[in-house]
């Protein structure tokens, strides 16, 4: 196999496209590292500069995952011109990013990473903290009980999520619309 | 090995036991039936008398998870005199069982069992159409969008349970009691 030139960062971006693809191809199943050199046209011992085990790859994934998650959010809010209507329609994104991209959004939510970005304080690459710092935000202008509130908004999406990626509700675009709108609070 | 003497519904009840003492020591890896019939104390051969094969006996865990999830809301129900307390009573179950039971949990929302059990009607065996029954009687009375609002009640508690199982919330008591409460609604 006649090795592809890549620029040192090109490479790991390309790396971690492949495994992103393999991931959703496979079903949730983690590629190995070997698979990822193969589909990016690469020596194995190329892929182990950037990722020296499958550990750190999944991780990459599930952070690049993230990021995708925060900016397909972010795009939903604006479309709507933010506020509480942004804040319907970044829960609408999250459900809907888990129906695309399936073996992603659990690899996401079981890995690590969310908790260590989390601890990090970086929430703003975060996407479920994106979530999540928004719901606060939108609890706080509604007034008192603002963690619940945001809990709660976090906890409604991901199981709207989870019920519809495990078959138990059909995952159905109007019930999506439906569900997850500007709530008057009580 | 001597094997011990089971009447035949004893046996399948004793293995479905064991299945579901091993599932939880297995952190969810599922068992094989070989190692259900040794912890049973019985042969192989008289494993496959009730149990084809794994999936059937996978099946039958789910199923009994249902039953044991349905009997701990029902309890919960009782125990606050049922009606709106009742229904908020069994969503802190729900969430509670989830975390009790994490490998069980998890196999009854991605087994077909609650598919196929909800296809045949027979609602008050299932535990999660049982929460989704109470939710769409509660939302009945509340008046107005009934499915919509039984569908958000499960996402709520289900969406609760997914992030303190995989540690994205903190798995805490008091937490579960503030967030799961009888809701006026707007």
């Amino acid at each position: 196999m006649e090795p592809r030139p890549y620029h040192h960062g090109d490479l790991r971006a390309a790396l971690i496209h492949e495994g992103l693809r393999l991931l959703e191809e496979k079903r949730g199943e983690e590629p190995s590292l070997r698979e990822v050199a193969r589909r990016a046209g690469v020596s194995a011992t190329a892929v182990y500069r950037h990722f020296p085990d499958k550990q750190a790859l999944m991780a990459a994934l599930a952070q690049q995952g993230l990021q995708q998650l925060a900016t397909v959010q972010n795009a939903a809010s604006d479309s709507v011109g933010g506020g509480d209507e942004g804040f319907a329609a970044t829960g609408r994104a999250y459900v809907r990013f888990a129906l695309a991209h399936p073996a992603l959004f659990r690899l996401i939510f079981t890995s690590p990473v969310l908790a260590a970005v989390r601890e990090d304080g970086v929430l703003d690459s975060d996407a479920g903290a994106l979530l999540y710092a928004n719901a606060a935000a939108f609890a706080a202008r509604a007034g008192g009980e603002a963690h619940a509130r945001a809990i709660r908004a976090w906890s409604l999406v991901h199981g709207l999520a989870m019920l519809m990626l495990d078959g138990q509700i059909p995952a159905d675009e109007a019930l999506i619309d439906q569900l997850i709108r500007v709530q008057k609070q009580a």
